[in-house]
């Protein structure tokens, strides 16, 4: 017998969420049955997805979705023995019990000098989302400018840096001068604070005055509206992520894109990386080869204790991390 | 000596156009030099794009833009004889002077029964708007279901059209009952006038409750953001217009378009048919062999002389037209 924590949605987020809505609860979990094995939090994800999906995929009194890092702690199943980690889905808990059909390995060969909470970071979905949303959906070709949003964030910081890999001018916003300062240090070509810029449309232009050929989008709303301004003809926006939209109550409106995109002739395709599944074992090599050849840095923004996760969400919502924000249990 | 007339853009249109945005002016053409021809209007065309190309092809005092079938009525250019019809470029002019290089002859074997206004319609640039929409843009696949706007027009006529040779399910939205009559006469599996119900939503929902694989969008505003919400998962929209946006004095705003494009994975993309020229003679010949095979049908709304075009174009803004919109000198 274990006692397990987790953090439930006690009621749906309305506008920016508050301690409130979360509740801590606290459960006897029973041994694991023949097949079954007993899991412990190791590393958990706080992820912006989490907020515009806790309207259609949680009800109220669900546990927070989410994925995490767990160690094995007692096993009756042969597959995954004790002392083994794996990427679980299990949602914001402590202690979980599984029988292994949702439970995905840690990558074989791991590096041992690589922290294995980096499998919810750039060697995860967050990496993962970067890579697909460069190659599927975008198809970024050496030479292009590409412009990427909340560049400091766990997906930005990796659409970047696979761009520049690619041979192309990277253009990075993000919203503090801390996060413009990594930006530089990870080789962004151009990088901008939108909070203090005097214009976003004169500073898209500064930082690349023939436009750009790709816009990876993870922010939404008025930026989104300036940005399709500033692309190319034939241009193609890969939307990944509406950040600047989520926690509103009543939605934000902006003008309609139709007329650009038609005189632009502009492709614009929302994304989410399960749909490459299938290429996710690859795809996972390349990271981590592209990260051991020095080609891929990575930061992460981690906070301490499973207690901490509602403000490490929120604080990640806020922008408060400068690479992917992690819970270390 | 030809006394030319020509419709000049007076002034650059403010919300909807009104006759005293245009100004008719005649002047007279000097004879064609070696390698020139004389043309005279036979057909004109109106299409919506000129209204938002208006800003940005236009100036005040230039002959307002536009595409025509001419006919050769003097020629000292031996690929060009008198008697011959060629598509010209040249504008809302009764006459024109041409060297030939802007000039595209009409498809060779036109036949004998056919007229020759559909060169601007059918087996012109709305056909050729409605087929790469479908095939370049959509990749629309035999078994799904189309949803197309502004339907019972030179576009979305041809659209519905050529989906139901490609055996999908038509579901087709215009904006007056007999629209709507000609719709089902021409093969769509549903039709609604869009003015009249009591929800768009529901219209949509009642015409495929499983949702749409593919828009074919030419309305643009809000009509977007409805059917955005009725598309399928991985849906592709072609947005070849945007006609509700086109006389905005303020452009309309709606809700952003992107927490949907994700959720839905959604592909959106603008167009024009120009990006396919190369492909153009041999797609208005299957244009025209589905026409005289009897499964590509037409109308067209003929206004009758050169002094109403600004009329005729007006109309058709307004939607007054059934099929193509042609003013026939």
């Amino acid at each position: 017998m274990v006692q397990a924590k987790s953090w439930i949605l006690a009621k749906h987020f309305d506008g920016f969420p508050k301690d409130s809505d979360f509740k801590l609860v606290v459960e006897e979990l029973p041994e694991p049955k023949d097949g079954e094995v007993l899991l412990e939090a190791a590393f958990l994800s706080v992820d912006p997805y989490m907020r515009p999906f806790s309207r259609v995929r949680m009800k109220e009194g669900d546990v927070m979705i989410g994925t995490q890092v767990s160690k094995v702690i007692q096993s009756k199943n042969p597959a995954f023995p004790v002392g083994r980690h794996v990427v679980s889905h299990c949602g914001w808990r402590s202690h979980a019990v599984s029988d292994g059909t949702d439970l995905i390995p840690i990558m074989p060969n791991w590096p041992q000098d690589v922290s294995l909470s980096l499998a919810l970071g750039t060697i995860g979905m967050p990496g993962l989302t970067a890579l697909y949303g460069i190659e599927e959906v975008l198809g970024l070709q050496k030479g292009e400018t590409l412009l990427v949003n909340a560049a400091a964030g766990a997906v930005g910081s990796v659409v970047g840096q696979i761009a520049k890999i690619k041979g192309c001018k990277v253009v990075g916003s993000a919203g503090s001068d801390a996060k413009v300062a990594y930006l530089k240090d990870l080789g962004f070509d151009e990088a901008f604070n939108y909070k203090t810029v005097s214009s976003l449309e004169e500073a898209l232009r500064k930082a690349s005055p023939d436009g750009y050929d790709c816009f990876f989008e993870n922010v939404g709303g008025l930026f989104s509206s300036v940005a399709l301004q500033q692309m190319k003809n034939l241009g193609r926006i890969a939307v990944c992520g509406s950040i600047s939209t989520y926690n509103d109550g009543t939605p934000q409106t902006g003008p309609f894109p139709h007329l650009t995109m038609i005189f632009k002739q502009l492709k614009m395709e929302g994304f989410m990386q399960s749909r490459w599944e299938h290429k996710h074992p690859e795809s996972l090599k390349r990271l981590m080869a592209w990260l051991k050849e020095g080609k891929l840095h990575y930061r992460e923004h981690i906070t301490k204790g499973f207690e901490n996760m509602p403000a490490a969400f929120m604080g990640m919502l806020q922008g408060e991390n400068i690479g992917k924000a992690i819970v270390a249990v």
